[in-house]
């Protein structure tokens, strides 16, 4: 049963073409929650103002998950770079990832909408936490199974456990969101900068 | 007439780079029939908790949906793979096929919001059969006309009648969604297990 | 300055890429106009079938648009495989006619929406016939300027003339619209299956 | 930690795959602020006109950022040619490019529908000389640190502040919008024209 996951040698180009249309639609989308105001005096700059100004959480939500997607997709990007070829089980770990992506633009706009509701802003650090879990999850497969040969031996066998610091970190801003919504948005904003370049082991700039 | 259809050798990248444009859309569209409930008291955790919980159909049908859509990806990437080159009559094969997958959020939708309308739930299955068909007439024309001389020894000579136990499988629960809406949603989760791998000749893994 | 447009020999390829990703997309958007229907009672299949029904023009309007535009693809994927390089003035003329795709929901949706209305009929097949002649512009400048040196004896002379069919036909349904909205459905609905396949000069099959 | 983001060479052909379908997204998304009007006498093809011709703000919004969406697609393709490799500062800048770029259906739909508000037209302005900057950011890191040796010696020293012009065009156009929103639409329409082609420093075409 399990061997049949390991058959199917693919080319991983149509992977990536259908990963990276998957992250860039997530990316677009989410500029969709940002609805245009409904103005009683549409010639009115103050209203519109006003407006605008209320919009501020769906902003810094619609900026986060931006900035955490873009992420996610440049670690896809090196971590495929490490596969020698691609199997089932790397094709079903890629789209079960690939859900969790395309599931972002409802927590988004749910923290957006209400960003004073900790349930609301915990589910979107769970959300994320999940994740970067399936990300890992990909990522453990691909350097244990289909990693380069010549890329066997550079890889940090603690890859996995560093990892674990991101959805260990989201989970703390979801916890957070309970006692102070401000300080679970800031650990969502620090979080991804951790990880603002790939954790691979070439020390050797 | 028919023959018009037969020539036309084209590169088969660009069908496939349409083809997982339509994909990664589709995919990434379901997600927006996910709204953002309506809350009356904007900061209560309990009421978004208790909303939340009433789009479990929603996220049910999302699910079930993505993972056939997927599904479908990588099977139409397998059969792809067996095409020496295309002509017009695998590009509107194709077509019709990727017409029958954009159409998918539609039924998903009015299953999730009505999921406990047999109509509702009876159509997602039609669909999907009828998606499996289409999908079934792509594959028996490549591998009637277009496969690579090298593969055309490899294929089950019935992978078609085999490849029936799909739709069958979608018909009878849509016909079982008229009796209970519940073991409809089972045989739909279920159907694609099936089929996770695709079907190809290549015992030797 | 015009020959400024002549400048910037760039790889078809990202051309292509974005093309295809706008083709996508808009034959994917097409399938938002269809709403999940509002129920009265949740449960009733005999309301959610009549309202189904009721969505017939909807789903006429996606189906012929889809088709079309899949043609669009087809005939956008021949005439780019004859030019030997791009220059600025193909990436306009292709931007150009891709803006002329990207705007099909719209008069698809007023099309889906008041299918007795004689303008909203009408409105169709004029965006259509506009959306033909912007490609027979595109189509013209390929094969006036950029054709390979190998194709260029095999090209239609008189393709410009030709291709002209295919605007008059939506400009007759336009007009045939303001007297039967059905007869203008049937014209729209025949018009590409004259253009099913490229009209390129390769008769020898 | 500055020398972490010089490191990660990457392929620039995923980085284009990403942009492109960024950018193909965003024009396509544009259409869909040009919702089917609603009607009283559904039959009416006099209501639908006015309808249609009140719509007319949010077609030139529509129009205008298709065609600088395009024109910034085109000078993309072109910076990028210019790159003999990908680091992780490129991946960073084009990221923060593209959160810009997809933002552009926001500013448009909120100026179509508010023509005549100031703010509204003005934010489009502030929006879109925003992205230019981010543009020359991204072309300038190209230019400083990434440039094909062969390529070097072609270079226009003075691109960056050349380039300046535009972000300058659209806050004219922004403060303009504070006397005549009329006068900042004509800005906003003509400013793209001057960038139509790429500023390179191949003048010998």
């Amino acid at each position: 049963m399990f061997a049949r996951f390991q058959r199917g040698a693919m080319r991983l180009t149509r992977i990536e073409a259908f990963s990276d249309g998957v992250f860039a639609i997530v990316v677009t989308l989410l500029v969709l929650e940002l609805r245009v105001p409904t103005l009683k005096d549409h010639a009115s700059a103050a209203e519109l103002g006003r407006q605008l100004i209320e919009l501020a959480p769906k902003f810094l939500s619609w900026l986060i998950s931006f900035i955490i997607v873009c992420k996610f997709w440049l670690n896809h990007h090196h971590v495929l770079s490490l596969a020698r070829h691609a199997d089932y089980a790397l094709v079903w770990l890629n789209s079960i990832f690939l859900m969790g992506q395309s599931f972002i633009p409802f927590p988004t706009a749910v923290m957006g909408e209400y960003a004073g509701n900790p349930l609301a802003v915990s589910l979107f650090g769970c959300v994320f936490a999940l994740n970067t879990l399936m990300f890992l999850a990909l990522q453990a497969y691909i350097v244990r199974v289909l990693i380069k040969p010549e890329l066997a031996g550079e890889q940090d066998p603690h890859f996995f456990v560093k990892g674990l610091v991101g959805p260990l970190s989201y989970l703390t801003g979801a916890a957070v969101a309970w006692v102070s919504v401000h300080a679970a948005f800031l650990v969502y904003l620090l979080t991804p900068l951790f990880y603002i370049t790939p954790r691979d082991s070439k020390t050797h700039g």
